[in-house]
């Protein structure tokens, strides 16, 4: 009647079958291996994914082009509007609206660690009216669960409404695409029932002692 | 375009006015003060709810009816068949589904510490079906989760599948009685936009160190 | 093929055990034989509930802590600014949004009395933008319906479109605190599968003849 | 602040202009008069929609036949399966998943009457699943609120639950046809604010006294 | 692991039995044999609902008296407002909300017929904001679909936006009723699975050569 | 009161700037001019996308790794389970849950195409449970919808379902791969109002000309 007490390390990060990493190719790897480095573990989505390669590489290389691109500045006049922290915000809460555990958890942490707010990807997570963010925050995440939730109905007063916020139509494009592609991210993470390590749930949460 | 650096501190409790410790009739102030003294600190459903003694009266001895309850035993065979750590599931799993900021922070906590299962409260959040929970906990959740979301749909199947878990009406009592009182303790928290103390997010989260 | 012809005494009022009158413990008891010589008959609830006396004395407190209350006066400035009968209505809509059968009836018979309103409980109850009430009420009940359907959603705009009826924020507690205990009533009675009693139906649409 | 006191024969019985008795067609109010005779009173049916007498025309043939047919005998081959209640019970139940009030009190009252049951009607306005009725009759309102709600999705298990229960194919039509007739009905009644007589609210309640 | 390849002739087009041309009554074999003469063959709604004669009729008399109907003009006072066009993009729009195969394809190749407009139908079934026509015709259709999905909620609000286009009250009396119509008639299609004839679909797509 | 007459040409395919042919960087015009190639016109999904070329590569490289591969067989042992129909059919369905103009129109066109099958496209845009498929395609259009419209609910049972039909699993991942793809796809055309080319909605339904 208690809970089950299999050890994290034992239950499937997948329900298809998850490659060894010496089995996989090197581009794949060595991404993983890198990501292994600054993390400190392999989340995951970088195994479950990795049954298929070429998915994979479409999948990385459009989370790169949404997710890896510096902001916008007077040198980098085609950077991203959106702050990194803005665009895990749309994530954490479209993944949420998605019930997809592996997101929430995973950005969730990065989204702590960026923002430097421990309680921020929770209040998102449950409930984004109640989340400590600003009005124009408010008004991006309205877009974004739109795009998420009801595409369909986008009509021109919701591109007003972020335009009155001084969102520019690359920052619109911006919010809506992040929301699509973790439309499609959260569908396969739930597909594939992807476990999401244990190591993020605590991520970002306990401020780190100073040196 | 930063999120707001407002300290928490100073962010509101309640959209209604909260009464000062001090202000309150002896028997509210004396309850507080001993989960004070328990906890730590004041859990902010006792202030927010105290704006109303009466009514707060009456959440907290309905509360201690369905919660503070002994487990069923040889000793004491009238009490709940349910586990502590059970009880918390049912109100995550609900206040998760009518997307209720307090509750879901609150008992997280609760939860995490009885069950000492650091991942838990976020799984049963995000979605109850990807939990690390037995498959009795599971049909648990289908029925508590039935009474939140579409209590009038319930048809004896949903009892029978209850009972084919092993648990007694009693227990399906207790089930359908605290994610009742939640669909109460919810829309309260949400009317109020009760805010839940910043110390409910990082408890349980961390193993303590031994002595 | 025809409707059952079971005759009414002998269905029963609950899934789960009801109490006898005479085994129920004192204050309890005490209670049930009031509302008895004042109504005529205990109405199911009463009964129903008592299956769990501890639960029963705090839905009672919480009940009257919210709907024995008189109303606000010069003599009484602490009482409820809604009527006895606006009460109810927000009662009746709840429950119907519910589909709760024991609250519509018994619920509907008490605003047909209060109110000298032989139609408006079978108006709000199916639809209740054709009910006979003040945009004033109509506003009160928009406000009790969003929270027992969506209060994750309540935002400031609610609040405020009942402030601009004169509804003060006490006012607005209390409209949304009866739609919260009623989401909770509304499952509970929804989980015993609690059967109104036969008098209730009929209460109300009548005129008393003269004296 | 109270409950508009206006006399129910001066609020409007349509949002469309209603013609005078005396202005109709000669079959029109032919037929009106034989229902006021039978009745007692003219429904605000015939009335609101003969603002189209080429439309009341037509309703009034669809509703014929299907409502007035006899009962299926060995003398009556071709009649219906469905006896009048039954009918009475699809209209009710269909008509409250609509919110339509012009026919849940129009139909509840014809169905109290049919049935000798004065508390059937309010039953299945507000939840079928706990109405008095037969096993058969409740599989047969499923497959009605089936096609009310969500026609698009029947598929064959919709029909062979109803041949389990000994429908005949030509029952199954009966079924959708009158819920589907409703689905017509309700959204007329909808659409011009179709006031029910205040008459037919009591209809059916009371016994009768005997002569 | 095909698409089944029963040449369409074979398949059913309904689910229940469907009378031959030769054994219908005078009447109904007269006006299957017209349209039959018009369009060049006779569209399988005609014989699945002659199954039920007087239906049959019932349903064609209302179908005539909506959308038989010319068009309002000087010699014409009590014409209809709507355009032929217009009607059928109600529904198409409203048949494709209802998820009806057959009332999507039929009127969708009669609304390409009429306004000579071979994209419009698809536009319409798949996404009305996305289809090529008016902010009149957008309001129109609005309307249309808020009764086809949700006529209890219609508020005076609605009514006004359409007048703010121009609609008179006898035209918004006919978008409703034709939106009723289609949802009776949907859910008949829908009960009966009725198949479009095969010829529907391409109907109104290519350009006529001329002569 | 007509329809607007712009000339089709004269209309925007997308709320946000597309680039010209020759502005795109190489690697991406050879594609387009490729598919123009084969195809007679260049589809507006790809010029519409190019707005942002890192974002078009991986959409690209995405769209090929699922559905550019070719079937699976004895010299192609990885190739993929589903015929090139199949895919399709997961994508026009998927696409008009989510009510995507472009995706329903443009591949309904190759559906049509593939299957040689000039009604299929139109039954599952409008209703896939009235399509002319297979039991087996029936199974897998289920799991997609529910991929697309529900993937957080995904249980084993739904996998059951499809082993039931003889997928194996990595036809399941190809499944719900494509259905997860095209979410991400029909938010996309939705954000960007992408508009499907003219010629899409006629290709496949004439029957070509024999030489």
């Amino acid at each position: 009647m208690s809970t089950p007490k299999t050890p994290a390390a034992a239950r499937p990060i997948s329900r298809f079958p998850v490659p060894a990493l010496q089995d996989l190719p090197d581009d794949i790897r060595g991404r993983i291996l890198a990501v292994q480095e600054k993390t400190g573990f392999v989340p995951n989505v970088f195994l479950a994914l990795a049954h298929r390669p070429d998915e994979w590489r479409a999948f990385v290389a459009y989370h790169d082009a949404l997710l890896a691109r510096e902001m916008r500045s007077p040198d980098n006049p085609h950077g991203c509007g959106l702050t990194k922290g803005e665009r895990e915000m749309i994530i954490v809460a479209t993944s949420a609206a998605n019930h997809c555990l592996y997101c929430v958890v995973a950005h969730g942490a990065i989204l702590r660690i960026v923002e430097k707010a421990p309680l921020l990807a929770d209040q998102l997570a449950v409930n984004p009216l109640k989340a400590d963010i600003t009005p124009r925050q408010r008004a991006m995440l309205a877009f974004a669960l739109k795009v998420a939730n009801d595409s369909a109905a986008l009509v021109d007063a919701d591109y007003e409404a972020l335009r009155r916020q001084d969102f520019s139509d690359e920052d619109i494009w911006d919010i809506g695409a992040i929301a699509a592609f973790f439309a499609m991210s959260n569908r396969l993470a739930n597909l594939t029932a992807m476990r999401p390590n244990d190591e993020f749930y605590l991520m970002g949460r306990v401020p780190k002692a100073k040196g």
